[in-house]
């Protein structure tokens, strides 16, 4: 039987038309784009054309506004540190409680290590950031104020150019980590008024490895990777050509899928998210019910461990996840879900199911099929359950809606 | 015709056999490695192994101290930085007049803005290293010393397990740019004594935009991309994983064609240089005449331009480089040939020819053919060639033994 893969936002499978694009690069056309032979002048041409291709997807209005980067997580931390190198007297940071690890590692970093005060603004249940505190955060001290335009475990969405606007109110850069964003939902950033913005190419069905920072003409800038004279002095080390060719690509593609996302995948997120809750019940789907990415769906279980939900689901050849895959092997509650005040019922009982362009409605009714019996079975042996359902253990295996 | 491909120095053709082992990992194994599910845990498995070819080609001591990263660029900047962060009271680097603009773009940056005293040891007319001046600017405040194994110009190598060893005399941590060196001479890490080593996947018929640092076991780190807890907290980001398994495979073909390397290449980057010098004339070959890469030539002709001839190449077929493709763009002399006093007769006349394992002895033989042609040409119309060769400007194209 085809594996159901729903960890989309953990990964994507690159496109094959993505690989058929790359591949001339790796053994025919070869050569260094900073070359000046034939080998290197035709790669260059290539790189140019990409960097048009990610400029349209994100509504630039330059191409070089796009710098390629080795993925989000540089990108996000490239942006941070420029943004506190280049703004004498502005020291301090605004970020959110849920963004990736990729801005809070370094951020916490940077207060710990560094003495930069970060302000960490809070999101209600639903993940909605608290705009007035973060208001309350920016001042003439704000070096940069950087916020997720959608949220990796929930898939809830910021409104960003809102909060790139009373950023700039304060006189301080903005970022957006839009690694989930982007090729999911549409982005024009001339209005959004952002000034940088991480995209990640393995997110949107391109290949790992790459990845682009925009950053707005203008914008003061200092380079996290220093070498050669790469991306105009903003990134040194020689050109990934294969990869930026496939972003290049996967930009295009995603283009063109955009109302298939906002579409056909958001009709089948939300059958599948409706399926659960009426057919496992004592459930709830976590997130902004309406501002949410298209193609995220994040379900609690009540007193349940949401790992061996996503183990058996695997063994039922079903790929889903337990929080974000980039803190795996950690067994605490998500960050996320704490930030949100998730219930203590529902707290470990999390698993996000991301879909894709490639999902199909087969994969949605096989999850449809296996997970009532999956949840049943482990709430009839969890004691957290039982305690709470006593009189009727049998109630487990009947579906409910969440009160 | 096919074309004639002597750039290797500035990147090399992918293997077939690496591309083969990437493509999977692409549209089929797909996962992400940190996932939990199968799709992520069979590729972590096919990255484990990949860590180890590469620990196999470096004879180090353990896989883990394998960290990959996105290329050369990165690790050379990871291994500067992090000894800086590291090490309380240490706040000097050494490192020499001839690297990479991966490393002297970083110290200068870190002496003109961070207030980081460099010492910046300068090299003899072969490009060797000046050991004594070595010496005396490390100390106690010495930080880190970093040498590159293998000059990308000259192919002049270095002798690193003395050079480390003086270094560690001092206290300070040792670091090789070794990007240029790994997979054309054999490597012993078990025996070198250095403490972080940097190579890149494109330089060795691997993949661009991966790479590694090495950091043996118990070296003082600090991450330079922070993130999510891939490689051991050692640098954050997806793990690049069709390029970290095209890197494995490049690895092994190394082991594999080092052999070759060493012999047939060396033949006929022999064979090249005294062809040109007995069919040219008027050129010397730049570098230590022993302790030098067998892959490389750099060759100046007297009283010309590179530029011309390079072009000239080009339209016949034959990639070449002038100076470092890094620094292309700008038509400065190369900062390592002005650090070599260079003679101003040929310091702007220098033609890199570096060759591989794809090169054939016909490639040789049309460089041989083509370029007295060339060269001879460009003398009959150069003002300065004429100047020093009044009487005889036919001697243009006369063959003669540089004096």
């Amino acid at each position: 039987m085809r594996p159901v893969y729903l960890d989309n936002n953990a990964t994507t499978r690159v496109d094959p038309e993505v690989v058929a694009a790359m591949l001339p690069f790796f053994t025919d056309q070869f050569g260094n784009a900073s070359s000046s032979h034939a080998f290197g002048s035709e790669v260059a041409g290539a790189v140019r054309q990409a960097r048009k291709s990610l400029q349209a997807l994100l509504g630039a209005a330059f191409d070089h506004e796009i710098v390629f980067t080795s993925g989000g997580t540089e990108s996000d931390n490239t942006a941070i540190l420029s943004a506190l190198e280049t703004q004498e007297g502005r020291d301090e940071i605004v970020t959110t409680a849920v963004e990736h690890p990729a801005i809070l590692t370094l951020v916490e970093y940077l207060r710990d290590k560094r003495g930069v005060t970060v302000h960490l603004i809070g999101v209600d249940a639903a993940g909605r950031l608290d705009v007035d505190a973060y208001k309350r955060a920016l001042g003439p001290r704000t070096a940069i104020a950087s916020v997720m335009w959608a949220n990796n475990e929930t898939g809830t969405l910021n409104l960003i150019p809102e909060l790139a606007k009373l950023a700039h109110d304060a006189g301080a850069l903005f970022h957006t980590d839009a690694v989930q964003a982007v090729g999911k939902i549409a982005i024009d950033l001339r209005s959004a008024g952002v000034d940088m913005l991480s995209l990640s190419g393995h997110k949107l069905h391109g290949p790992k490895g790459i990845g682009a920072l925009y950053v707005k003409k203008g914008t003061p800038f200092a380079p996290l990777v220093r070498g050669g004279p790469q991306e105009r002095r903003r990134r040194g080390g020689t050109e990934n050509v294969p990869a930026i060719i496939g972003l290049g690509k996967a930009a295009e593609l995603a283009t063109k899928h955009l109302a298939d996302e906002q579409g056909r995948v958001r009709a089948l997120r939300d059958r599948l998210e409706q399926g659960i809750v009426q057919g496992v019940g004592h459930c709830a789907v976590l997130g902004d019910p309406e501002q949410r990415l298209p193609n995220t769906a994040n379900i609690a279980f009540q007193h349940l461990e949401g790992e061996p939900i996503v183990m058996r689901l695997n063994q039922a050849g079903i790929a889903a996840s337990l929080g974000s895959a980039c803190a795996s092997g950690s067994m605490e509650p998500s960050h996320v879900l704490r930030a949100m005040n998730v219930p203590p019922e529902l707290l470990r009982g999390a698993v996000r199911f991301s879909l894709s362009r490639d999902t199909t409605g087969d994969d949605i009714t096989r999850v449809l099929t296996v997970l009532p019996d999956i949840v049943g079975r482990l709430r009839e042996t969890s004691p957290a359950w039982l305690q709470h359902h006593p009189s009727n253990a049998a109630d487990a295996l009947r579906p409910t809606e969440l009160t």
